[in-house]
């Protein structure tokens, strides 16, 4: 069992996920590397303390490129809002450093590839922490397509539904609501739910040619947090666009803050010549499954309770029926993570996917101003 | 084409289910027989001619016995309250009429009894109105049964839940609420909701061998709509037993009028060594089926949606995805004995039928009394 | 009770769900007038005497101009495809006939302005048969909505996905697969299942002010059933369009016959300020609400079981938990269009309606060859 | 922070689970006890070495009795098959230790009656391991029934179904098939699975005065893990019983392991006079309402998703829309029993409280002989 030492930036809530994953996986997983949570970097020193002493880090850092420079660390976690992944991703590839980034990859396509040139050049390992591509129903659909059980793809379609914004005495800027501020986020629901949308899709069905768009952003003034203030919102609160995939299938996507009734509905539904599968979040346990091979007057959708040891990365828990939740496709990631690395293989998504991901959301933004179908190439 | 002129007794929901089949029936099943709707009999005057012309019936009668007597009448349908049900039938019988009777078919096995013995003497066509058998998705588990897919049977379970009478101002006696009046229902969710159960139960899964039972009333007293006066509540509120089939499996059953949510929740699910069906009236047109000799890894309960020409009955209606309604069952039951008198062959559920479950819901009242298990034969 | 004489014109699938609609209505609701099955036309002598026979109509006709010509017919019922819709619907408007027209009620706007121009100016009355505003389930929605109870609108999502003609085999032209045929159906899911989530969205909803789509056909060739050649297939497989609402809110709706396991999934959502609904053709008696004036520790989604007597339309049929099936949304559009005439008010979905509808899917069909936004209106 | 040490016996499944409940209580928890994986104890010096190896574990033991006398443990955890709880129990209160005892406490109520004897008398802290108590869904359903939202209740039912031994082949005794032995086990699937339902019914809506029960054993002969030999199987495959609750209310239960379909499906429902709960344990983060107090056309079950910050736990956890799995509901009830230290507080299940189980399912297995009632006091 070879320890290695992870260093992460940030301890919102992904610092807590990743922390999680890291004190779990080895429990779990037979791995030849065990995770140690060795430093957690945040700006506010007394608040970084109480982190690390809750999940039991051995040290702490205030500045980022402290830690990089640490010889101690060999994982840089990059847990921050998105304006900084850039600047620390790059720095911690020139230090040779084992990167785990938080997604999106970047604020835009154009810092995603110089990400992905710097990791490429420092020929370090790094993953995006696309987390869902982990949740053992997506996996299994995953499993089901490359066999071929779909056939030939004819539709595709996801969407991500949330309800937290609406009242529009919710702020922009700060801990919790830094996603509602431009300057930090990026965009809006493009960049923080469409993403994942958008990786999953990429992964199940491939590259997508081109989209057309239209965003709206509901409530046009908040208070920043920082300054008081109301200031414009510069986020898309909606977004949606249709899409053309290489296969030639035909999508839709959808993603808004405004769905009363929506925590986080992110669900998609593939469309087969032969089976159609769809998911839920809602309900992250179940595959459904219409296979249109079973005998005609039986036909139905199949409710796959995805909690059998013949199903992906189940056998490492309980017994059957026994669901695990939301928290154990970050447990799996490092799994995987930890496995490639033993094998001496590159384990996705890496940044590259990132970086496809980002041209995507790209493509929908920038759909959104033309009001033309743009490239995502 | 030939004509059967039919005279209905009754008038309530239930007059009203079997004239609307009568009604439909040729439009959509080819037959060799046409039902006319040639009078109706009720002892208001004025109702009744209501529901004639409402109808369509040609005639109208005040006494059953005169409608019996008519000779222009080839059918009597029995639509009134159970404590009718045997005096008509067997007057009926004897006037060499096709009879279809109501369920629950008499007040208790031993009436029950006497009716089979009247139409097995007279030798004319006869069937009991359990008109679930007729629910496509039902048929449909009827026919994977008979051809062995479920393989040997374990399991048995269902429940028949409302909750319309927890007001205690609903009264007794009178329309719409004869059922609450021990003396004209015989008894109270026994004899009207659980002899649904059980009828089906007995066709798909055999006969039952003994059972243990208990039942409760919640609202001792009610006001008699006939009376004005407060009066003890004779039936049975609620319902439940436990019972052991000849074919070796174990069944639970319950009814009651107190589960606050379930308008009409008649619900039945039955597991085998290799597949499991399960059903529910709330949504009538859905077979939920598991099937153990799918792959493990996507096993699943399949929702079939039972509207498929290759479905029972099916091809009759409309196109595939389009769901019927509860009424088209009587449709199905008309359809089905039309075509037993074509071929000469008796059609289920007949009065001897209806005798077994009286049966098994006398065994279900008398352990409750006796708080033993009782048998059923 | 005044009696109505209904002449149809065609006798498909349509058709059907008409004439049974005609002889149901006065069963189930109390109305002041009576429709009578006078006459049915068709071009095959022989299957319009069968049909004739079947359903009871009085009469045939080959010739649909000799239909109108009758003076003992005051309604026409145009159930044919949708290539003669403008000429059938314009010529019985000139005889002063009133005219109940199948959806689409074109080929496209400008032929659907022809007949609303004729109908205005022979003031007859008229009415599409867009039946699903007539689902007890749907026309709940409308009243909610119409209450208030959602408050400012967001979102709007339907889609009508269907996978019949998946199989290359499937031929176009001829009976049951004239919906292929780009010269009888004039589009292909646009006008047939698009059609149908637009006239919901636009009574619902609102206007629509602009739409961008997409389009495919993916068989490129069907044998011809006329023709019994291979031929072009002109129509479009699948179509998905973003919309832009007057009352500000986005929207997506799709619609394929491309879609494996889905026979007739009709769904749409509408997400507002405090509360969103949703619908589901395949379940169709259940309405899904979220309120959010729910207290916060208990809400969810609510499926409301559309069985009621206080609920649109149900106190005409059985009683509480029992369902009624698709074709009762025919029987309570010729109640509503038989009130309409006794109160002498006009009951839509009007052929000013239809045309509303038209005037959206000429857009989504121009905007998938342009790539750009298209307006509505 | 104090630490408790402890010394748990048994690594089997429920070793992993109270093991991973310990290691992640304080980072989720802010309490004043810490746990401390001290000692794992088991026969197999081997095993037990390795399990204390991927669990932390700083020590082993192989005889339990030393584990007892080590002043280093605290809290004996005992995780061992059933027919060992009685022996280790009462030793470990006679050493002064705090217990928690996997359920069902002991094999029958006279044993059970003799480890509470034995609590008492040491006044040790002391808990059983009932954990489903501890499932968000469930935690609320209890808050709303003593909120009074159900009123007056009428009726319970609650089913544990599984399939995993309806395979002949799956044979008795040895690691992870000793449930199967009666020996060990005590009983089949009254002890295991009823058990659980008892404990959650007798929290959720109070004592049961009466039973008539049926148990079978499908399979009679099984091969013993330990011998190689066929032997008679002595445990109930299957069990099911009508009760009467003290507060009125009338209850079905049933378990099974030879229910297709089902790997885990515990479920249950209570009927109230304003309100109905439900919930299921294969989507355990959702408990089912309905609430007549809604208006009459707008009432229908809720889908509550217990990911919510103002539900139960789940304040600890992530972000609403994101479900936990059945292992937190471990982790939840270490919270609540070190809470209950700090406060001073007995928290339950105590092992009075399983005591109380173990009446009733001894009262399940005596009617099952008898034929008749049998009182569980």
């Amino acid at each position: 069992m070879k320890n290695l030492n992870v260093g992460i930036v940030g301890y919102g809530f992904m610092g807590r996920t990743h922390s999680n994953a890291y004190r779990q996986v080895n429990n779990f997983f037979p791995l030849k590397h065990r995770p140690v949570l060795k430093a957690v970097c945040g700006r506010d020193a007394e608040k970084v303390k109480a982190f690390a002493d809750n999940w039991g880090y051995e040290s702490v850092e205030t500045d980022w490129r402290k830690l990089i420079e640490r010889k101690d660390i060999d994982i840089i976690d990059i847990a921050t809002p998105n304006n900084l992944h850039a600047e620390i991703a790059i720095a911690a590839a020139k230090a040779g450093k084992m990167i785990l980034c938080e997604k999106p990859l970047a604020l835009n396509a154009a810092e995603a590839q110089q990400i992905v040139d710097a990791v490429e050049k420092a020929k370090v390992p790094n993953m995006v922490w696309y987390n869902y591509r982990r949740i053992p129903a997506i996996a299994l659909a995953k499993q089901l397509i490359d066999e071929g059980k779909l056939g030939k793809i004819f539709h595709y379609r996801a969407k991500f539904l949330q309800d937290w914004t609406i009242n529009a005495d919710v702020p922009q800027g700060g801990a919790g609501t830094w996603r509602l501020d431009v300057n930090v986020a990026g965009s809006g629901v493009t960049g923080d739910l469409l993403a994942h949308c958008i990786d999953t899709a990429l992964w199940l069905n491939g590259s997508i040619d081109k989209v057309t768009a239209m965003t709206e952003t509901f409530v046009k003034e908040r208070k920043h947090t920082e300054t008081g203030k109301m200031q414009k919102v510069g986020i898309d609160d909606a977004a949606a666009f249709l899409a053309r995939f290489s296969n030639g299938s035909l999508a839709t996507f959808e993603s808004t803050r405004y769905a009363r009734g929506h925590k986080a509905l992110y669900t998609f539904e593939i469309n087969g010549e032969h089976a159609s599968l769809s998911w839920d979040l809602h309900d992250l346990h179940r595959l459904q499954m219409f296979d249109h091979r079973d005998p005609g007057y039986v036909r139905g959708w199949r409710s796959i309770h995805v909690t059998d040891g013949d199903q992906p990365y189940m056998k490492h828990w309980w017994v059957p029926g026994l669901q695990i939740g939301y928290e154990e496709s970050f447990v799996h990631q490092v799994a995987d993570f930890l496995k490639g690395l033993e094998d001496g293989k590159s384990v996705g998504p890496t940044f590259k996917d990132g970086l496809a991901t980002d041209k995507v959301t790209d493509a929908v933004l920038k759909s959104a101003q033309t009001g033309r179908w743009e490239s995502c190439q």
